[in-house]
């Protein structure tokens, strides 16, 4: 198993109940409408996702190593595989949205069904004592807490989608002090040049795309302590920045034309102000807040337009040991401000701050395995492998990511022209 | 005011609430997931027929003529608008599916609020007196009983995109004898050469598009007595009527491909036998009741492999003077079919069969005016004439249609494409 | 043989090498990388044209019918093949465009292979006897006269799409009156109310979709006497036409916007003024000239902008039984001004003016098959037959159809939004 | 100018000719017709290709630097623009395939004009040490030389095209050993692990891209001696390859699936046996040359089926450093070949073969910037730098590269799912 190396049994069932909780919980304010929406195709329904995590624990867990377990409905695995070919046909990505059967309470039961029959298992010595299938639990969680950040930038998506605009849930009362932030300022670290080992080493779950380790050597360089903020990107746009094909990737710029792009997705102007969807409903722009919800091309040219640019994810991870800010770190899912908050002020710390939370940040390195990567054998060998091509890299987690998956060796990865995550911009000279 | 003669007052409002009533109860039994589904564009999600029947009684008779009314939501107007460009922007036709809210209640109290302020003004006697007036409600109840048919349709189609393929209703017994139709003779029925008038004259209401009546000749044809059955249409798949060119109009044949038409909307073949869905779920098909969910170019295709033609709209109009059936007649939306039936046992009668309901009768006319067609000035002008082009009327009605809505003069009209209606083939000759 | 009924002996050979003759000629001026060009698909390139209609003797005539015959390459049934099914697979037509070879001197090779053996069969007094065969070389005949056509417009599309806009021909002389036409006066034909025989009857050739003729009844109409002006569309286009969805239909309005349509194809403004590109290059639009380039649905627009309508494909047949005026048609291929000329004073004459020749005229009428149509068996079957849907009628012939080759009968058919051929507007009233 | 390291003055002269020569050299066996053509996007037509090479010397040399040069053609800057979002609006590339003038014989003109000018300035002193410019020469032969490149395989593409498949050049004689080749033998170079300079170091010419150098670490690899051959890539495609997705990156399988991919492009199966178009015509696949024209999806399915890896750029440099073979290279533009040839037999040298020339080699590495890449001031700056997304590199050049064109730290680009260029396999391991 390359995925996992899980830790002691008792915590892990508490684990399990806490994080299928955590994701019924999130679909809690949604109406049963809600659950079935899939306005663009990169989201899936919320329903989607609580079935398609369960169907996980089914497919790679129950079905084939406890005996005795039957499957809740026989077109379940139809209905709610995702992307593995080894585990037969499934509905296509792109007809998500038109389950509105089963209905949400049929998937509730579904969940139910298969929590009995995982906390059974979990109770079970014998099952305890094989470390094949911890690793499959594991992975188990980890994926559901995946989806839970689909599930909140999945749902933010579809409440923008009809023109009532509604909220999710109320704006949370500031719960530290990097709400009442100050003016960022345009300060720097810097990572000496020297071999780096990326890639992740020692205890604790990891994916198989941070796997080896391996050295990586790197210049000097320098990185912004904060990301980049609203003011700052407002400022890039009214200099015209979306206008202008010079700091624009090709392809970037076509899409710019194309879809009309002028602003970061959610951002609309508003007599003379901008204002952005938020899961809080409308509202205007905190001018210290890190910018989010911009496409790597826009990033990039961002960083452009500022004579900067975006780090390597090898630079990224090098600046991650050497100037994580343990104690100005946070906003993850847990927190419930569901939005990128504003870096606290800087407090003689030299650490770069909100590294993990807050905001994911593309960085100028594409999805490819490390040296040695390899897959694992059969369906879960899908996992991440077959997606290494065409995608960029993005590090650090966000606002919507739960605090227990986040680590700085992860690789997160998508298309750059995709928008709908908490993505931001961390700046790199020279 | 083109469209309108209505009748009597009283009656007026219980048509009104019997009206009102009979969309929501088509939408009973519907999880909330269902309503807001658009698994294909042409399909509407049943929660935006709710809304969109009632704002036509909001925008057309209450707002303008009724004063101190007040809508019922700033944004519904935007929300609940088809195709009328003289009612300002809207949600494109392709994004209803894109709105999980309002929430389903709400529709259900903006019906109630509608209603309430419809109800008063239908019952008040200077209101009654203003003839204009009563011809927009009578507008907006035959506009509901549309959207009462495209309810029908649309569920089926939504309801058959989940692979769970639920039924929406239980069979019902056979109500009348043509469920237990025997083999159909194959009798056809003589329609004389002459001059015939063709559209709607005398009291009722009738569309724009019915009107003028005006003199068509027509030279002597024969018409076939019932509809073709799904045993005859089988034979024409057997025979390899979807592998041969010969058959087909050249768009026809060229969908035939890209699409891999192999047998009408709905059927699937399932160990050597034809199954189709329905409204009560996945049945064999019954050889005797009529094929439907055809295409214009699958009705020409059989009608050109089997030797014969299909009518035009003006003979089959004159069929209607000639060979109307008032006994035989039946299987509107009141049925509860929900599908059509065989025809009854021919017992004397020379009448064609189910001229009036069961499947709409694909004809081979263009939807254009007739001469002296006017439409109305301002948003109701769009009603119909602005779709007078690329379309195929259709004649009759069909298990979807209420009884009181259809009359042989009715012009309906599809893209020669669309299967997911009711449709069916009758034919002709020579 | 549903086609033709043709002439004595000797004319034919005459009119086979002029026919073939004026083919060439009209490619005479093209550069070879002109012939090859396909910029859109409904045009096809020049060298196409070239080998298909010869192509369709050898495929039609000398292969079936004379006997030691040859083909003169065998991979040319399948590059030259336009849409028979009957005759095998073929160049799909979107790739047209992509055969730069057989090079040019080799197509005239094949044409004068072909002719070769055309004039032998024609010389010969066996093959003279049998009627059915005359009748193909007939159809041959008449089909390269429709490639003649098409040819005329396919080069201006192609010429138009370089940005040097090269000129084809000089422009001529004007040879007749109507070249110093003064302004047209808004004058009407009246068609009595009555019945009138549709369709080609007595002596000649003509097309299966002019059989069988029958009876209409016409209610009274009148219609404009010259074709609607430059000056009067562009009156339209100043008044705001393009941008007041009112007057169109449904579906043009969508191109409208789609497309950014603006004007007629071919037009474009400088400085104030409307120039457009002609066969002789970029010229400023002559205000008496009629208006062409227009989809059906810009035609239908002006109709409705103007308070009139379009005629019916039977009503303006009836117009041509009456009003013909023999003395002010012409402007045809053979006229070489590649483009619709101006309307002759009115000089006592009570005809429509250009009925035939200088513009296709969009009625409103559907290409359906009249009363009693039939196709031919086999290949030829598939020449208007398959092509009876979505189309709409044109009448008339244009400044681009060999005079020989039009009638009062003869039903041209596009889809309507197709705006490269010579079309233009004849309004009726009421 | 981050360019060019220029050469002496006089071989420059003699460069510019020989070069300008060649251009018109590969054009010479086309016909006119053949000059326009654009098959599919990623193709240019060779007309173009003649103009836009031109178009480079006239906009970057002599309009900006030559006093009194005046330009050939007031339109030629928008026709022959490729993609210099800084020198102005120009033909979309989907329709450098309308272009059916300027003919082929002004496009001559336009050269020998733009030559007349160039010479002169090539033999004046003043000019001459004006090293700036001369980097600017430099780089328009440079640039030249890769559209020489693009000739070659956009011919190949073109002449595939018609289904007559004609044949570009006669089938050379083999010049040297590598045509009479035997087995290719399993064998591998050992590169050991390492700090390796990659990127370009002193002098001579290099594009931007391969700037700046620098370090990086490697783990030790091997890489193959020898490129995968036809029947070693047969032999995947007899096991399956194409119908297995466990070879393949996802959107790879995607494309296989939508496109129907069988084999790799310009492959056919007669008999039992597979041919391909080559430039020579269709021709039965020679077993022991390296296959080619695979996407890098294939490359990369390839190299996992059977067991191994594709090399990163870093690695195909550091191979480059330490294992190139002088002695067995060879097959450039200049041999005439127009194809790989099998690889000379193993003679005791340890080397890689045909590191440069025969085929590109797809490499895992995305095309992203070198640390500290800087992109050149105004039009020169769009390029290489703006398209560092979404492509991979390929190392190495083909038998249609000019060997003076390539070198070891020569990057080249294209998205991963593009196979008209002459693409093949090296594979690594571990």
């Amino acid at each position: 198993m390359l995925f996992a190396t899980s830790a002691g049994s008792t915590p892990l069932l508490a684990r399990y109940r806490s994080i299928r909780e955590q994701t019924q919980a999130l679909c809690a304010p949604l109406t049963p409408e809600d659950t079935v929406m899939q306005p663009m195709q990169d989201v899936s329904p919320p329903k989607w996702h609580l079935g398609h995590t369960t169907w996980f624990f089914e497919s790679f867990v129950l079905q084939p190593h406890l005996p005795g377990y039957r499957p809740f409905h026989p077109q379940y695995a139809y209905l709610f595989n995702s992307y593995y070919n080894s585990m037969g046909s499934r509905v296509a990505r792109s007809d998500r949205g038109t389950l509105s059967r089963p209905p949400l309470e049929e998937i509730y039961a579904y969940r139910r069904h298969v929590d009995h029959w995982m906390e059974k298992a979990l109770a079970d010595e014998g099952f305890l004592q094989q470390p094949q299938l911890l690793d499959l639990v594991e992975l188990g969680l980890q994926h559901e807490q995946q989806h839970q950040e689909l599930l909140v930038t999945d749902i933010k998506y579809i409440l923008s989608s009809t023109p009532l605009m509604p909220a999710y849930a109320a704006k949370p009362q500031p719960v530290y002090e990097s709400f009442q932030a100050k003016e960022p300022q345009n300060e720097w670290c810097t990572v000496p040049a020297g071999t780096y080992t990326i890639g992740h080493q020692g205890e604790g779950f990891c994916f198989d795309n941070e796997q080896q380790p391996h050295q990586v050597y790197l210049p000097e360089f320098k990185a912004r302590r904060t990301l980049v903020t609203n003011a700052e990107y407002a400022a890039f746009i009214e200099a015209g920045g979306y206008a202008q094909f010079q700091h624009w990737l090709d392809e970037g710029w076509q899409l710019v034309q194309q879809h009309h792009w002028q602003a970061p997705l959610y951002w609309v102007k508003q007599e003379g102000k901008w204002w952005h969807f938020t899961l809080h409903g409308l509202e205007e722009i905190e001018p210290q807040a890190p910018v989010t919800h911009l496409s790597f091309y826009e990033a990039q040219a961002y960083a452009t337009w500022s004579g900067h640019r975006l780090l390597t994810e090898f630079e990224w991870e090098a600046l991650a040991q050497r100037h994580a800010n343990p104690v100005a770190e946070g906003n993850f899912l847990e927190s419930g401000s569901f939005h990128p908050v504003a870096a606290a002020q800087p407090s003689g710390s030299s650490g770069a701050a909100h590294l993990l939370g807050n905001a994911w940040e593309w960085t100028y390195s594409g999805y490819f395995p490390y040296p040695g990567f390899k897959t694992a054998p059969g369906a879960l060998g899908e996992y991440n492998g077959k997606f290494m091509i065409n995608q960029m890299v993005l590090r650090g987690g966000s606002c919507a990511t739960p605090q227990s998956h986040i680590r700085p060796t992860y690789r997160n990865f998508f298309h750059p022209d995709k928008r709908w995550q908490f993505t931001g911009i961390r700046l790199a000279q020279p």
